[in-house]
């Protein structure tokens, strides 16, 4: 018998031309995230937070188990909108009021959504700018994360003609009040040791930095692990046959892999910052590739008192990961020119967030 | 006080000359499969088959956990049999009548006998084939997993005179009465998102055909953590420093890692084909190495409803693994000379196989 | 508004003049051990010792679960003590007094501190040697391990007067009452096929040697994910660019990592030593880099008998580790010049240690 092979399109993500503002995508995939996953990110960044490293630490602070790392549970989240949202972008462009909402365990069930939120075709009429709210909901359908992010989109066909741009409004940073202390939470035994006796929030002012010292180098295996873990299925970080021909020759390590190397290098000075409460603002400023090496510096820019609490503040930082290099060592890491914003070359990620500390 | 040195042979496996049809052979090192194998199996090949993800998926489809992925239970039962089976092969010449009979559970330990089944001296002298059909039992003794495979192996000795070939007789194909659907498997509830709204059973046609787009290119990390994880213990895999005289210099990644990523690629197309009930042939066309990218490629061969199932039905498959390279610029995958089969050097697998899918 | 950067000092480990005999550290960041530790040790050495991989291997001995391997048990509470006792280590010079008091098992969490017991400036005024005594204990404060090392420390500043020498007594082994049986155990039932019917303890004799036979070709990324699963932060192991500037360009492998390498390699000979007791002494006779093809030799130094025992016995072993060479066409693994014992360039590991083992 011969069977007459019959191609069928390969199902891939979508288009700028495929959005539309206000459009829900139900994303694909639920994930449970189970005591492993968080074993594995610990063997993936080294993080030493205590909270998500010793049960007994976590029930101190008044949980039954070790919470699941922040980031972990944003890049599982993110991991699951990719297939829809970014299958076919050019570049992350950035991210805004991110929130975590409520602390994620081993075994809870992930399963996120995202809405449309705004659409913005390049002049250049190749690509356009996608802007997505997303929203991670567990088992129980309670939210545990929300966040907004924009990407450039490849267009499938330059001649499509596309709406009028639709801007949303991002806020510049999420405020106190949307910040959530999860309600477990009580620092008010937190041991020293748990941290290494590191400073604590009543220790820092405005301006106190940090170039947190260790660095970290990034192997081919490493990253591709990080970013399988979280089903990130984005063609640039595993098919080296196909980025032959790429710009730079090489796989892209997912940005937010490198999140999480700065994260975990800024235990060194922030180790008593024991959960994260939003991230303002972030952006990728230039590609990371297997044998760069990662370095981070932390800035200060805010502290915050919580009313009716002395065991912790919100501790507003300014977070910059730097590549090949030493931050005391370079001259500048960001630069004003005509009033915006550059970076240096080896300056790979700015993301202003807010940690909770010990106080 | 000066102890004299004895040095005692080393334990190796067994040569052709130590076979013999009807032996019996109970491997070593019983395995408790873990929660932590499962996500391990995620990172390493980044799958995305939902009942593997989700508790909650599982739960809908009647499982109370999420069962062990079939091909991570293959590998962990195939490594069993290594120390014995295969540790002086050459190849791995192919599988047959591979049956997936019950399903596995984090939790569930499994452990491995074989018998031999078949002999045949190479003309050379210097080899021979060793069927074998090994079993994989739980901790109650109830059957997971049956496969049959054949691999060429060293003789200790070429001048050691062998019996005459004895052949086994293989079945073509595991019938559909043979195969098993997990007693609990209900999919009439199968969720749409959980496996991004493909297309099920009744939307395909014999003779559909995916190239599955997304490559995967092997660090000598992955496929290193992954065959040690599986306790497969056949050096060639792992041991550079013996490999560097070897025919192509480099460490042969582990068959059954290719396995694994080629249906983790399939999901994209396939992904409700969330189960395996049987393999009915498989070879290793050519090896692969780090550094390579690992494509995709499946066709529809059969569409068989089972009686009384409105929810599912057995899909059989034939699917290509192909390295560096696109099938669909490709002159030929597989061509037929003189009535045999003849592979293209980079396609690395061809597996036929039957999924249970949504119907 | 312009925040003015105040840079602060990151926190370092200590320096060689930072010590003092007595003086306690109490190491930061407890960890719960998991069962994914455990399983993802098995992907990172391949170790296939039963009691380990089969619970119900675990529970013919005597144990309810698996328990922790006692190498990971090591390795995790040595990564505790770096921060404090080896950041700014030049070496790792050895170890005495290892011992096993007391199983753990997945779910412990692990704490551990440290009494410097001895402090030798060297006379090149540059670096000074450190001894400490560290005790991990689990989360009901029951020591489950003790051990003695001592590393070449940094010195802050050349000109610093340090107080003269005080050492500490090593004692040059465990003696066997004070090695510890653990009360479970219990290997009258041991099944054979659980280590691949190897040798016991009854069937070997003082002398007898094993050349493991297999090898295992570091990755990277293996040892980086190792070390950073024990949290182990010394630079020297991750850092590529700082590396770039050392005397051999490259990242150092733990030399943890290189002890359970051969550890697993053991199995392939010694598969009926279930278990570790001590470890009397140990050094790291060279450095291992990504792409060694690391190898191990066993030779037994003393089989002893225990007292109402007739299902074990305690077996000391010298373990050598050696890379990119096979010690059977060495002509030298170790050398008595001058009364010293001086190693071939190859040999990596020279480690005593006591395993328990089925008899």
């Amino acid at each position: 018998m011969t069977i007459q092979t019959n191609y069928l399109p390969t199902p891939t993500g979508l288009y700028f031309e495929d959005f539309a503002v206000g459009q829900p995508l139900v994303h694909g995939v639920p994930r449970t995230i189970t005591e492993a996953d968080c074993t594995l990110y610990t063997a993936l960044t080294g993080s030493r937070f205590a909270l998500h490293c010793a049960k007994t630490v976590a029930n101190v602070v008044g949980f039954a188990q070790m919470p699941v790392d922040n980031f972990l549970l944003f890049h599982i989240a993110f991991g699951k909108t990719v297939n829809d949202v970014s299958l076919n972008a050019v570049a992350n462009l950035g991210y805004a009021e991110v929130t975590f909402k409520r602390p994620a365990f081993a075994g809870d069930t992930i399963k996120v959504v995202s809405e449309v939120i705004g659409l913005k075709e390049n002049s250049n009429g190749k690509t356009g700018v996608v802007y997505v709210h997303s929203t991670a909901v567990n088992q129980d359908d309670h939210i545990v994360l929300s966040f907004k992010r924009w990407v450039m989109v490849h267009k499938k066909d330059v001649h499509t003609k596309c709406p009028a741009p639709q801007l949303p409004e991002l806020a510049s940073e999420v405020t106190a009040t949307q910040q959530v202390i999860p309600a477990q939470m009580n620092l008010a035994d937190w041991p020293d040791y748990a941290s290494d006796s590191q400073l604590k929030a009543s220790d820092f002012n405005v301006g106190d930095t940090y170039f947190h010292r260790d660095g970290i180098t990034i192997n081919d295996s490493d990253h591709s692990l990080a970013t399988r873990l979280y089903q990130n299925n984005a063609r640039v970080h595993f098919d080296q046959h196909m980025m032959d021909n790429s710009k730079h020759g090489k796989r892209l390590v997912y940005g937010g892999h490198i999140i999480s190397l700065c994260r975990a290098l800024s235990y060194n000075g922030l180790g008593n910052g024991i959960w994260l409460s939003a991230i303002h603002s972030g952006s990728h400023c230039n590609p990371s590739f297997a044998g760069d090496t990662i370095y981070a510096q932390s800035s200060i820019l805010e502290i915050t008192d919580v009313a009716e609490r002395d065991d912790l503040a919100l501790v507003k930082i300014n977070m910059l990961g730097i590549k090949n290099n030493n931050p005391e060592q370079m001259e500048y890491l960001t630069q004003t020119i005509d009033g915006r914003k550059k970076y240096h070359s080896d300056v790979v990620l700015d993301l202003v967030l807010t940690i909770i500390m010990v106080k």
